[in-house]
């Protein structure tokens, strides 16, 4: 009942470079809100007894959510493998946190980072009056989350709402998980940045969005064609489930004015019987904090499915 | 009570040549099914009485569900607009079914015909053991069902499911729906059979699937290229959801075996991180009773969210 005698539920997010958490109200109100560095390489027994010093700050006493990129084993609360977090992988995360805690396993919950995201903005932030929306992240990579009814569709096997390796060119730029033409190929910062360059425009995408909004036109025209693959990609998400709202974050989302003429056009070209009226696309508004917020959201609900 | 005393519900499947219609069991099983001509052309309130007149023979006594192809307002029980039944465009087909057998309106449930097939087959037929699935139905264009949970996707507009709309060749034929490239255009029993002339086979997708079975190498390579294009358009709903099982209905569908291993190597294709053996790729089982029994399903359904 701390942070200040308000009821409140705790999350973590946890990243290669830093641990990000913090204490949100029942409502969804931020209370409190902590980093600290990932420091990985002190092994996993130490980044759990870390863990959950921080969740005890937080005033953490019925359990706690944590978001985690990689494959896991929700039920047996293990990092089955992690791209970024490779010192975890077949680590019981989960066990050693709530050992820390004195709590039972069943009230850490686990989630992963890009499930966590879309629940934070579903719950919390831009989302919250849509029951059904995709959320898409654009970062180094493009990371997604598919929310129907208000929940994270996670999928048979854990790996629903990998919106970044939706086919959009067939015989596109080969992309890292093998295929060609992913949409992360085309509309992820990091490609943006390199089709700016191509473009002869900087490398830095916040240096192309001023010069697109201060009106130079290769700027423009460069957000336009990245919006364009963008929407076409997105388009998948339409015709499988007829989503029309779309939640764009992550750091190249700071772009979104300047990216939607052309995802609306992305859309329209490849989604049968939608105009641009029919879609929202609206910027994230939880940014770093979405993450942690999902967690403390997926801890709350697992905790409510154990006590039916 | 009846047919003959047992508990069961009653089905409608409304097409634009016949109505096929069915009373089964609580537990899904068939008790007695019709067909009678749809004659559009006498009109829909003549179409009313006679839905009404099957139901009635049928022993519905508490409700029943109605599939119907095309877009529906589903609250107010209308039919807004369907390309192969346009004389019932705007009719409250809802209010005159149940006027004639004397229940509320909400006791008459309306959904698409491509969701109760999927629905059909997720209660009672090849979907039964998954929780999670995509139908798709091979006919004169390529329908489809998103299941989750045991219950099909509808989205926000009531348009989700339109897998036969998945760009697969963004620079490929113009699809009836104004779109480049839709699976559609691809993989339909209309295009197939448009592949199989092309390729100096019988436009008979029977007399391929014969061919092809006695190992003939053309039409063998047909239906691998059809099935290979098949699996590249499936492919968005693996990375969009994870689906790994699909329920392959429609007449076309008889040629599953021949078109596996085509649509396995499209789904790897464009799916990452999975192999042939992540998927299950089934046959569905109801054939035509499909639709009418999962529109029987959707009756029971709705009936016990009203009950509550």
């Amino acid at each position: 009942m701390s942070p200040e005698g308000v009821a409140h539920r705790v999350g973590v997010d946890l990243g290669g470079t830093a641990i990000k958490a913090g204490a949100v109200s029942l409502e969804g109100e931020v209370l409190e809100r902590r980093s600290i560095p990932a420091e990985l390489d002190r092994g996993p027994e130490d980044l759990a007894e870390r863990i959950a010093g921080l969740a005890r700050e937080l005033g953490c006493t019925d359990g706690l959510g944590l978001g985690v990129p990689g494959l896991l084993d929700r039920a047996a609360g293990v990092v089955i493998t992690s791209a970024n977090l490779h010192q975890i992988d077949g680590f019981a995360l989960v066990d050693a946190i709530a050992g820390h805690l004195d709590l039972p396993p069943a009230r850490v919950a686990l989630e992963n980072d890009a499930n966590v995201a879309a629940l934070g903005e579903a719950w919390a932030g831009a989302g919250r009056e849509d029951p059904d929306f995709l959320m898409v992240t654009l970062g180094t990579g493009v990371g997604g989350g598919v929310v129907l009814d208000g929940e994270v569709v996670t999928g048979s096997g854990g790996l629903a709402g990998e919106v970044g390796h939706i086919c959009v060119e067939p015989d596109g730029l080969l992309c890292g998980c093998g295929k060609r033409g992913c949409l992360e190929t085309l509309a992820s910062a990091t490609a943006a940045s390199k089709r700016a360059q191509a473009a002869g425009l900087p490398a830095d995408l916040a240096e192309v969005n001023a010069l697109a909004s201060g009106g130079d036109a290769a700027a423009i025209e460069l957000l336009m064609d990245v919006g364009r693959d963008l929407g076409r990609g997105l388009a998948a998400a339409t015709v499988l489930l007829d989503l029309r709202v779309f939640v764009i974050g992550g750091g190249f989302g700071a772009a979104l004015p300047l990216l939607r003429p052309g995802i609306e056009e992305g859309l329209c070209e490849r989604a049968y019987g939608r105009s641009a009226e029919d879609y929202r696309i609206l910027g994230a508004t939880l940014g770093p904090d979405a993450g942690w917020i999902g967690a403390a959201r997926v801890g709350l609900l697992r905790a409510q499915e154990n006590d039916d």
